[in-house]
């Protein structure tokens, strides 16, 4: 019987060094310290400029990842 | 005075069972971590095929339960 | 090289003294767990109302913080 | 000449024997006071939680029907 | 003091003439049996085709009007 | 069994006074026509300004309230 | 037992004497490789103007069709 | 190296008994004509009521499955 | 190498004439004032109603014109 | 013959005394620069929090004003 | 008479080398069996992760190609 | 008192040679004659195709800036 559960955190990568590298760098730090990330949806791309007008992508993703089972990971 | 807060947590329930089944699956699992579970709402129902066909839902609810007063819990 | 990651919590603020208030509320609440608070969007604005017709303002926010470097902590 | 009118009207069915019971219920409900009911659509599912944890699910849905010509009817 | 309290509801109007023609067509009915319409704004545009392929267009409306102050009319 | 049936109505109050005044308002003016009034969401804030340029706000809220049942009602 | 099965196709229609020919003009082309065609609704109306500021509109449609079941049609 | 290409297909399932018979049903017809179904989402979930007011739900999916590649197939 | 930039400015057209009158109405106007319009989206179709019932439609565009490269036209 | 022609502009305001006051902000400074004011809507509330977790509210609006004939003005 | 017909086509492009690679890939695999591709638009930007984390994005697109007249083409 | 008011404009980078690209092309464009860029939001990755199925990538951008008081430029 499937019946597994995900659960999904909402994270914002930034980058100065494009989309692909803010999604890269929020995926990295999420592995830290979160099992088995499933899948990841970009929900915005935004951005800041600083004063002499130098982009940082914000990258928002909700990343899915699979819930242990309490009652096992307490045996 | 009113002044409660509340937090929204996203889950995703899978099911071969069908829709219903795939929510209930999802409430029980984070009711074994989270108390005060209060509401939900669905907010979307996707689903995947094995190589012969068998569906299973996945459906992704947003759930809110009651924080509980830090200052009050450190007592 | 610029490459911070934030997270998004999604939180409840209830008030009967009006939206501001409920913003005020969910803020303050978040910031007694919650270190380096750093933006936030309203998502949804609802409330309920009391046998007495009493409403009771509901806001929805999405809160942001900066995620400490897990290495850097563990220091 | 097919100059029809439909009104939409917008109701919550709410059932703890699922999402399709609800949708029922609500039709149901509606057809006692409505009558040409023609087509409906679900514009939100959630749900609320009872202190022991059991689920209710509230399903919104419009609900279409045909207008009688008020000068037919008058007659 | 400027406080008044409008309504909205949503009819649809249908015609095998055109879109403008089915909003006319609502806007009419809805004259019929409602005073005081002050605005309205089309949510959907969809339409139907009878068996030899000639479309009905059915435009959705939310309808705006004044609510009199039921204090005053019950003078 | 809880089988409950709500219905949701869409009103704008309006107030030269700020956002929570205009939603007062609706709520105050929805209540002397409508019993069991139940909660509320808001689903858009617009506004008006007049030839000084002093605003009015326009405050869009679906209220949702609890159907009696008519076989109850009849009795 | 009512169990038909529709596909939807999203097409664009073009046209530079408004948007209900552009509806017609897309409906009719589709009308000539689909057969069944039941329903539609509108998706996005847009425009491109030429060199002389001449608009033409582009009016999105999602068609729904019944699908004929292989095993009959296979016959 | 990953660079597989999917395509959705959006189909709709009706059933007077049920959401998940609907979606069931959808799929069954869609796997008739289409190889390596992968995955579905559910984006609408409407209805029609026949004259006695009985209801049949039509749930529209949108179907991914794995293209072939076309060299490989003409092989 | 295709580097171009284009602007969106966002305008309303209204007419008592229909809805395509509406949007000629509005891009006649906005070709007054800017050059090299290209193309445009509807993004909302309202109206108002005068104290006769009188329908006026107001058409909302979103209109993208190519911007010049201001050190060309400096030269 | 009612053609007049409306532009909207986005602007957000900021404040620390709420969102009311931050919509207030916003309009005061556009009717410094744009004439005809006539009306707006809120499209976000977002905010920023300093280092000492005080918040600062920014409401984004769209304000629409009525633009003059370029005929008319030029004579 | 500008009255031209285009499809849309919903694909997923997926790559391990980033969404401008995921687009490509997508593009090249329609131009095989579709004719006459002219625009696209990117509708969602999610991917997954295998055992050792590495992602592998998957970018929807909705692909516009124009119809040919099946008169013509049947000569 | 921080009361700032920022506006927003819609700007479109296009680009064959990717979606960072054509960000970077729409900022360095709209820097030339706005200054106090402040962030910007893509709300929209479309794209064309020439003759040839050469792909150019079209980024729609909502660019903030910070407005100056029109009483302190006036000085």
């Amino acid at each position: 019987m499937d019946a597994n559960v995900y659960r999904l955190t909402e994270i914002v990568g930034s980058s100065d060094q494009g989309i692909d590298h803010a999604v890269k760098t929020a995926l990295e730090r999420a592995s830290k310290t979160l099992r088995h990330l499933d899948w990841f949806e970009v929900t915005s791309i935004r951005g800041s400029l600083d004063a002499n007008g130098v982009p940082t992508v914000q990258v928002t993703l909700k990343v899915g990842f699979k819930l242990e089972d309490p009652d096992e990971t307490a045996g």
